[in-house]
């Protein structure tokens, strides 16, 4: 294939949310740097905490984790002063130096705002295997002093790399007559697929929990958000979510009843983020929703629906706004899974296009055409063997994927 | 998405290997006929043997096989005296409808040819879903005694989808003084990813081969031929591979060594034909061949392999001719295999750019640019493991792979 022309610039998302600015979560500051990672844009965020709270956190499961990932596994426990994110370089595949790199400027901001080492988390995303000199991190650091605090939405920018808007999250709950704020903000767009994806993900929870809390708020949450969807099926050395607990105000949560309302409170936003991340696909131009339902369990309605939502025969049909279900019923195939061919049906939206092994015969070619040209598709399946379901989401395969893709690095 | 343009026709491989003609093998005749699946191109094949012969068949292995696969299994004991193709329609989810469709055009092959209707086998290949009059190919049955039988190259034309060329492959191996010919054709170029792929390849050998040995052929030569290969990670509903004895050349197959050579052919044979079906991929402009060696075991390597050679990241980074070497490592780690990160070395062909756990620091960057615009690029992953090793090819990822499947149907 020729050369990608590097004039061309991809489009932004046509998912691309509204924000509102000027938000900064209780108990922390956001200070927002170009380190020079990128040429341009701010590139580094250090997150100082005005005192150290909980968290808790989930990585990639992958064989070849980056460097942040086995430094914050092997140094943090459950306490949190200071967080510091690149973007522009993963530190990923960095060997021995990408150790040695997180330590000297971790070094550096234990002695500028007086915390342990072990009280520091660091992430980092962009090109994968690049060395750099810690010295553009350090050189931050010591600006700390003179800058001031960003929002929420700067915050969300600085960690951006293909994204094409800043991705935020804020969320009410009144528990027992006391407010508590919940804060997001994330970054991902490309090497989207559980578990987790390129995905970066910071929330923040205003009340006092400790690790269990916070540990079963991530265990009831995170499979029905960040770990359904996919983009492109490949899967981070990055992939970081953290949870803090950055307010000592205390509720009751041994209530079972307040528990699952904030369980639930996180849960919507997490789920937003999910969605923020998938709408800014890299390349996308339709949201596709896919729902298996009436499964044997839920694994297999998990396999099925990824097998779906990451065939790229399918992904490109839904490009074309063709309602091509012989690649679904390909899809579901692939999956290996025992099922009855003859009790399938499937529909685009409320259009049924094959039900009891075959064609439909009444499909509204009309209407069906017309809900192909829709922003979201929403495929659905229905197996007819049991009672599980699962829902997962990704976005179609386009131009723009490999536009952006084959030239990423130039 | 919008719609591509139907004015656009994709381009012929770059890999369109040149042909020999006029070749038929021993003891059949192929008759090849425009029943009306496609708009102008011949779409059917009967091919006839003078006498029945030995057969044995490896279908996919997917949840919804097509009705042609369901129909074989069920009918087919080993014996064969003819085999219907169509191409242009894969009668795939088409219920007890696509069924009876078979069995109507058999009924009327057996009746025309005199023969029994589990000594016909059946393929199709082409869009699923749709249901067909099965008078169409009858028209064609009812016209053999009129039409002169083809050669090699125009029963595989005949059988093509999106094929840009033919696949045909000849092999001579001579076994205690005997001459034996083996000829192949074969279809694919989507949806190609092992168990099998859409495609159907035929192989005829010219010496008497009971069914162990027509099965210890395919078992021994399967897997690392046409089970080696991924164009989009997409299986078909419709892949099929069959072996035919097709002469009864008596030679002492019960000696090891000439058995041996025997397969040995065979496997050659497959291989070619694996490699004429890959450098079709869909929108091909590089061959990739992954080779991951020194692993633990044969089953690490080959997925390691597959989820290199499957990545889009990895895909698109090779048709914009980048030595993205990241989303390597980003694809080892998706693995989730147990592996030492540390004792990866990646090279693209002789140039190495990563070992011991990091970038390799002498890489010869203007050989290595040079490298990436070849046609064939070999990614070579050493896991300094074990002893185990698997070689599989894929292709990258480019805006033709798109413009062909966004709009297959149209």
């Amino acid at each position: 294939m020729k050369k990608v022309k590097k004039t061309i610039k991809a489009n932004v998302s046509p998912f691309k949310p509204k924000f509102i600015k000027n938000l900064i979560p209780f108990g922390l500051n956001f200070f927002s740097f170009h380190a020079g990672f990128k040429k341009k844009k701010n590139d580094l965020l250090i997150l100082i905490f005005e005192k150290p709270v909980n968290v808790q956190c989930v990585y990639s499961l992958t064989s070849t984790p980056s460097a942040p990932i086995i430094w914050d596994k092997k140094n943090n426990q459950g306490k949190c002063k200071a967080l510091i994110v690149n973007s522009g370089n993963a530190n990923a595949h960095t060997g021995r130096n990408g150790i040695n790199i997180i330590n000297k400027y971790v070094l550096e901001l234990t002695k500028k705002i007086k915390c342990k080492k072990n009280e520091i988390l660091v992430s980092s995303t962009g090109v994968i295997g690049e060395i750099f000199d810690p010295s553009i991190i350090i050189n931050s650091i010591n600006k700390i002093n003179k800058t001031k605090s960003v929002d929420l939405i700067e915050a969300a920018k600085t960690i951006m790399t293909t994204d094409t808007y800043p991705k935020t999250s804020i969320k009410n709950v009144k528990i027992q007559n006391t407010n508590i704020n919940i804060y997001g903000f994330a970054k991902g767009s490309g090497m989207i697929q559980p578990n987790m994806g390129t995905m970066l993900v910071y929330i923040f929870i205003e009340c006092l929990l400790n690790k269990n809390q916070l540990k079963k708020l991530i265990r009831q949450n995170l499979e029905n958000s960040f770990n359904s969807i996919s983009v492109d099926s490949d899967t981070s050395t990055s992939d970081t979510l953290m949870l803090f607990s950055t307010s000592n105000k205390k509720i009751n949560l041994k209530s079972y009843k307040n528990f699952k309302k904030l369980s639930i409170a996180v849960f919507e936003l997490m789920q937003n983020l999910t969605y923020q991340v998938i709408k800014d696909g890299e390349g996308i131009s339709k949201l596709l929703e896919i729902n298996v339902v009436k499964a044997k369990s839920t694994n297999q309605a998990k396999k099925i629906a990824f097998s779906i939502v990451n065939s790229p025969l399918v992904k490109s049909a839904i490009a074309g706004e063709d309602a091509n279900w012989g690649r679904i019923i390909m899809a579901i195939g692939k999956s290996y899974e025992k099922i009855n061919q003859n009790k399938i049906k499937v529909s685009f939206g409320k259009n049924t296009v094959c039900k009891n092994g075959q064609i439909f015969k009444k499909i509204n070619t009309k209407q069906l055409n017309r809900y192909m040209k829709q922003k979201v598709i929403k495929i659905n399946v229905d197996l007819g063997l049991g009672k599980f379901s699962k829902t997962v989401f990704g976005n179609d395969l386009t131009y723009e994927y490999i536009q952006i893709n084959a030239d990423y690095r130039n």
